[in-house]
């Protein structure tokens, strides 16, 4: 898309003399536009006209009557134009921080680890710690951990810890043992393993287990430019997948501040629907209530993340009956029934938004519950919203309409997760899995997101997963449990106006309408018509921000 | 001060139109007008033009042409208008509070104090607590402590706490007791004492010293919604006394967080420099260093408040040499040297502002060692503040000079501390004392405030004690070591201009002229020609921030 005829009129002139603040405004010709309310019902438009403040004026047809004067005309060349995508549930400092440490995860061998560690300290003189993850010493051919001497060989002068990819042990370098205070002294940790060089106390470079918190102290703490790098490093990744909007689910005060510090600084070009980190953290964030909508509706403090269970790979997910793969286990719940309504209440009664994350059907039968009993206290647009309701009982899936509650999904989570889902609940129990279809017709609202760090923050990758119930390799064929796909506008909805409105930002994004903010991605397909395969290869070519474009592929 | 003539022309009419955020000029006309600059240069005027934004566009003389056409002209009156005071020292959430609570310190019998507070706690149904001070059985005549009856019989529903006048005890309901689990069982602490009945253990309501701890836990802390009343009614204060700018000194983040709601939401109509609480504070508010000047110049983080010790009434001063009134004791430093000099590093390097609370001559000492080391590393324009330079060795005053110190001293602390000060001094060590006539002839810069809320903000007060060196009785007559009096121009070049250049805000604020915000206040005097009693009397009539009337004694 380029600007083919920027051109001032007199009157434009006299509005930039007396107002300095004053923008143009812009009318883009020849697209193929799309926007799609919740309801599904699309628009589709060949023009849009924004107005000075980088809101929609008009949306346009063929047909329609252009305006007769517009400050600047920009030429589409016919791209397709769909809404800003939202993604509805992700970890902004975690995305960042995920993309300013190294990723060993595609190393093939020690050597080849060694001189991607080496490189990446030589990048960066300035950290003080060189941390990151994803080795695995099975991939190298290996057959045993590395060593702190093989690190060394990389970075002798400061320290380094590298998390193996499934989390459970660490690999330190000599510098990193020295300020943990390390030594052949130190004792194994309870329920942690040292290991130690053949035939001797002394550490040989791996902790496992528990023995990886002997770091927790001396790993320094992120400073606050560091925040800021890592806030700035997720917002460059997510506008250049679409991405104009996230809810941040766990924002600490730590968090806030950056987000403050890039709106207070102007380099803020996306918005940010905040979910403060526990009940303390939405108390210090927003006050006596929610925040006004800041930096022209780029950041708000929504309201309070609470966390009921685990995670189902773990077996940290709250079950009502015994995981299939681990019987007598249920999981746990990570509070009481009455603390989760405490804490629901404490936040509800100053009008903050609740977001409970529960994965289990037992967790989601509870929050249910809560729900339930406070919908006559808590009265008006409450909006109770349940990350992830991943394994919900079909007979609970009906009271997501009933209380009108957001189902905050996300849709390549399925995809990652089935095989290890069926090992957890068995053939018999899938019917509530992941099952947005259901809990749309039941009349619960989706949202779909990411996750990201967890997932790739990848909404052509949702949008592929939610309508095929297939991966990136088109796996199972047919999809899994495919009653439970959507059609491709309820998916698009899912990550714009369904997004939106599940953050109380209806009517100020989500949508491509007249008065909202013109948040768009310019794409080489239509979402609405390609193949699930087709859809997840969806190139962004630009994404635009209230009128202003904030990303280009070029 | 009347508005006289609103007209709206054809050009501003059409500026509303072409951009909804213009405002309008104003000529204010017929005003005695006085500004002053660091150097104690005054500048007169007879009209003052204010441009759309609120900033001063040009001062007038009775012979200096017109502009041809305003917005709005205003016919001052012949009214005196001098510029928004700057108050460089106090505490915002302190003077907040302290506004409300319950002050019982003018009561002059039990029965005045119950009505009082009866009367207190039917007029704040919502505060859960009802807590203040300044009570003294002596000046009630009781010969005796007050009892936990005598104020259930004020207040039996609720707990209510309420200091001794001198801090050393409190009087407590049976609510109160209840609420912190005292009953007859309940031991008296280490350094308290517990009142109790007469021949029994039954507390009687009155807790002595380290007995008043007891309370600590269970007095609600602040909600949010209290500190933003608190932040109000402390503007509202300040405001009606015609400060316009304030240094907050201590501030945590509960207390940014809330100057933060009030420019959002944009009731914060004053400026506040704020100094943050500590090193951890200060990261936790700046991030990498300070933040910009927010809300149109009404808000910014600068630096950092640290204390090296004390107060001199409490002998918590450091001095040099022992107390005259306590021999043996010189006070104590709060933190070593290489303490504070690690904290003033940690600052200096990200470029906040330091703050030393340095009250005896030792401290002062101390703190002009660390800069004097610090200044060859950190270069550069940096404002070293030194807080209170209360007592200063004559031989140390020099420096303030060489490495350009600002030196922010509170003029009332003077008057309301001579005699105690020559007690905890003596006569011969009394040449530095409040001595800010020689620290700024040796080049310091001055900058004046209140230490609100430990002495009233009322820079009237604080003009006429700098240039008399007596108090409100003009006492002692001729002046207490009258030689440290300083003009009328340089003490309200201090709480003016100086206090704006002490918060790095020189061009922003603090003086009448082009380019800055129009801050004044509209007084019934000519502070630079009254008698210092007769400018203890002015009356503030009205208060204008950036253009704004903001306070108005009509």
């Amino acid at each position: 898309m380029t600007i083919v005829r920027p051109f001032a009129i007199a009157l434009a002139a006299l509005a930039a003399a007396l107002a300095p603040v004053a923008q143009a405004d812009t009318l883009i010709e020849n697209i193929q536009g799309i926007s799609v309310d919740r309801d599904g019902k699309v628009t589709r438009f060949t023009a849009m006209w924004i107005d000075d403040d980088g809101r929609v004026k008009q949306l346009l047809d063929r047909k329609d009557k252009r305006p007769k004067r517009t400050d600047f005309a920009v030429d589409g060349n016919g791209a397709y134009v769909i809404p800003g995508l939202i993604d509805s549930h992700l970890h902004m400092m975690g995305l960042g921080f995920a993309q300013l440490t190294i990723d060993l995860s595609d190393t093939k061998s020690l050597a080849e680890a060694q001189a991607k560690i080496r490189a990446y300290a030589a990048k960066h003189p300035d950290r003080r710690w060189i941390v990151g993850g994803g080795w695995n010493q099975v991939n190298w051919g290996l057959g045993r951990f590395p060593t702190a001497a093989e690190l060394d060989a990389a970075v002798p002068d400061r320290p380094v810890l590298l998390e193996r990819v499934d989390g459970h042990a660490v690999w330190a370098n000599s510098a990193a043992m020295a300020a943990a205070g390390i030594t052949a002294k130190t004792a194994n940790p309870a329920g942690g393993r040292i290991e130690r060089v053949a035939g001797g106390k002394t550490p040989a470079g791996v902790f496992v287990d528990r023995a990886t918190a002997l770091f927790d102290a001396v790993v320094p703490a992120p400073r606050p430019e560091d925040r800021d790098l890592a806030l700035a490093k997720a917002q460059e990744l997510l506008l250049s997948k679409g991405v104009t909007a996230a809810a941040d689910m766990g924002t600490r005060i730590e968090d806030w501040q950056s987000f403050r510090r890039a709106g207070d600084l102007g380099w803020l070009r996306m918005r940010i629907m905040s979910y403060a980190s526990g009940i303390d953290a939405m108390a210090l964030i927003g006050g006596p209530g929610p925040t006004p909508w800041l930096y022209k509706d780029k950041l708000r403090l929504n309201g309070v993340k609470l966390y009921l269970d685990g995670a189902l790979g773990s077996r940290g997910a709250w079950l009502k009956q015994p995981y299939a793969d681990d019987a007598g286990n249920t999981g746990l719940p990570l509070m009481t029934g009455a603390q989760l309504r405490n804490m629901m209440s404490r936040a509800a009664l100053d009008k903050f938004q609740v977001a409970v994350h529960s994965i289990g059907d037992a967790a989601n039968a509870e929050v249910l519950d809560a729900i339930a009993e406070m919908t006559d206290t808590y009265k008006g647009d409450r909006r109770w919203r349940i990350e992830h309701a991943q394994i919900v009982s079909p007979s609970d899936i009906a009271r997501f309409g009933k209380y009108g509650i957001v189902a905050s999904m996300q849709p390549t989570h399925q995809t990652s997760d089935r095989i290890m889902a069926e090992a957890r609940l068995g053939p018999d129990r899938l019917a509530g899995a992941y099952a947005w279809r259901s809990i749309a017709a039941a009349g619960g609202h989706l949202a779909f997101g990411s996750d990201a760090p967890v997932e790739a923050p990848d909404a052509f990758a949702g949008i592929a997963a939610a309508i095929s119930r297939t991966d990136a390799d088109g796996q199972p064929f047919g999809g899994w449990m495919p009653q439970e796909a959507i059609t491709r506008e309820a998916a698009l909805a899912a990550y714009t106006s369904g997004g939106a409105w599940a953050g109380f930002a209806e009517g100020r994004f989500g949508e491509l309408k007249p008065g909202e903010w013109a948040d768009f991605v310019i794409v080489d397909r239509d979402p609405l018509m390609a193949s699930p395969a087709d859809i997840r290869a969806t190139k962004v070519q630009e994404t635009w921000v209230g009128g202003e474009r904030v990303y280009s592929a070029k």
